[in-house]
């Protein structure tokens, strides 16, 4: 998928999202905080200059995301995390935010209450699609501007020797053994780590 | 609201939330992870060996958790956000977990699939919970375990002079007037900050 599809899922089939900040002492904090706008490679949320949460935002410029679509079930849902880089774009798009997402009328009726309200752009950052109705299940990376895309997984190396133990462990059988070395297939992983704990020939890396 | 019935929305109503964690860079990370069991004062979750998010919940103990219950469009949501401390209770309780949450075997299938699964418990910590569909907004804080409540917020001193310039501003019109000094309603204050920004005698004080 495109960056702007996963955009759009967030804004239009997730919207409220959890965004994680870390606090002074070093600590995780969580809320839930709806994705107002998105463009082509960025998307914005607002916040009140009263919170935690926009101290957190101005002292870091960095949050991370999570959230899923509806759908019954966990195995319905798909999900969307992602991590980056935040700016504070002022008041600018304040009147487009509640002109597209109306109901923001009701918790901040009168244009003075708005006072106290910032819009937030993250411009850069990488994310991950999941899908967890599929089998096996699906996982995509993605960057949003100028991140570069970390493949982080568990990769095969050349101490393979083929015994396909970490197939028997695998709870998605998503490793090639037609093959040798055989292949994570990287797009199916849960990254549960039992092949690589599991290889008597310590030929799976961490990476 | 009792602890006990806290926890038993996130677990039935919510289950799926978003786990706030922090990285060896001091940055967050979030991702979806299921409440999978509860008891009258803790939760159980439970997560793979191989991940960072494993490792990160061995290295800090801690997590902060946020999560919203179904209902079309956010207004008829009702959130909790809990952070507090965590143990790895090890693997004793990880039938249960597959037998409550039955779904959990079409991702671990076979039971040698789950070697790298473990059990996490948050036992010690301060929530809340946030209902946006009533009017004015209605937010309660709650604790687990030994955690100190905090009672963060907005709070009037007898700076005040009864201008009710703050509640002219106000969004949720939750201060009380009709006493000098004006009384802010904690359980339902969106914590903007308008009151104490727009106040001509510094009256109003953040905790």
């Amino acid at each position: 998928m495109e960056i702007k599809e996963y955009l759009k899922i967030l804004k239009e089939e997730i919207h409220s999202t959890v965004f994680a900040t870390v606090d002074e002492n070093g600590l995780p904090q969580a809320r839930v905080i709806d994705i107002m706008l998105v463009d082509d490679k960025s998307l914005y949320f607002i916040t009140a200059k009263g919170k935690e949460f926009y101290h957190q935002l101005m002292n870091k410029k960095y949050v991370a995301i999570s959230g899923m679509t509806g759908g019954k079930g966990s195995l319905n849902k798909k999900a969307i995390s992602l991590r980056g880089k935040v700016k504070n774009v002022g008041q600018e798009l304040l009147d487009k935010v509640f002109e597209v997402n109306t109901y923001m009328c009701d918790i901040y009726p009168e244009k003075e209450s708005r006072m106290a309200l910032e819009v937030f752009q993250l411009y850069e950052g990488q994310g991950e699609y999941f899908d967890l109705s599929t089998k096996p299940i699906t996982r995509e990376a993605f960057t949003l501007g100028e991140a570069v895309e970390v493949k982080g997984g568990y990769f095969v190396t050349d101490k393979c020797r083929g015994c396909k133990i970490c197939y028997s462990k695998c709870p998605q059988k998503c490793i090639d053994i037609s093959v040798k070395p055989v292949v994570i297939k990287q797009e199916n992983c849960l990254h549960c780590g039992n092949c690589m704990s599991v290889c008597p020939f310590s030929a799976v890396e961490k990476r």
